[in-house]
């Protein structure tokens, strides 16, 4: 490992295989000690459905109460994921550890905070959407694979676990 | 770096590229002594061409010899390929250097190598095909990404260089 102070940006979802991902990572390319700083980055979708509704003028199908409960829903996943992510780190002696929340479409979203960033790695799970949102709008990993202009690792949650994975 | 004696493939080829994401990869995953086992994998493309058109009965549209010059050349390229990669790796003290040869389509021999060898990691650059075929059989890193069992980690060689690369 001869590089020092890396920057490596691990994209994490509400999966289990985004954890096993950031795991992966953390046992084969960060070094406990070194000056890497790991950035850990969740991306909320936006909800289209109340967004398109409200659009069309048609009065609110979700009263603002029910929107605000669903926004902090939101917000409060986000927290539980970054704090799950958070404790897998916390043997890392010496690297940073940053966080970084977004709201968009997670594709585009993560290739442009890797660029902003200007990150050496990125490093995410293979899936990410769920399987039929997948069939529609292609995997997450996928397209960060062929758009990001860093380095991108994917990785596998094993199959072989027993089947309790998030496939 | 906790593991001890992974096994990672790095997949190359002719271009610049590859050569690039294997010295991104001992760089920034391989510990100089380590006892990793790093293996070099090249994947020969079968001759569609001749193979093909032998198969009419029409007599040889190649001379045998034009074709074992053709198979010469096909396997002096993948020792070239191969010669080069070892070059890059001479600094790795204890890691075990392995090399790998395959005749085949390199979207599926790589996964393949990586599934039969139960790799840790494979490694390869992001494109692999010139652009036309790419255009038509799709990128060899996308297949791999989406189909081998192991991480992997698909490198791009930065386009800031001058644009000497083989994209």
């Amino acid at each position: 490992m001869a590089e020092n102070g890396r920057k490596i940006l691990a994209a994490v979802d509400e999966g289990d295989e985004s954890m096993y991902a950031l795991t992966w990572c953390l046992k084969n390319v960060i070094s406990e000690n070194s000056k890497d700083t790991l950035i850990i980055c969740y991306v909320k979708r936006p909800r289209a459905v109340y967004t398109t509704m409200d659009g069309h003028g048609a009065g609110y199908m979700f009263s603002p109460d029910l929107m605000a409960t669903m926004e902090r829903y939101s917000n409060d996943v986000a927290q539980c994921v970054i704090d799950k992510a958070k404790r897998a780190c916390k043997d890392l002696n010496d690297v940073k550890l940053e966080t970084v929340v977004e709201l968009g479409d997670p594709r585009d979203m993560i290739c442009e905070v890797a660029e902003k960033l200007n990150v050496d790695l990125l490093v995410m799970g293979s899936h990410g959407y769920g399987l039929i949102k997948r069939a529609f709008l292609g995997s997450v990993s996928n397209h960060c694979a062929q758009n990001a202009k860093c380095p991108v690792l994917i990785v596998k949650k094993p199959k072989s676990n027993g089947g309790n994975g998030t496939h």
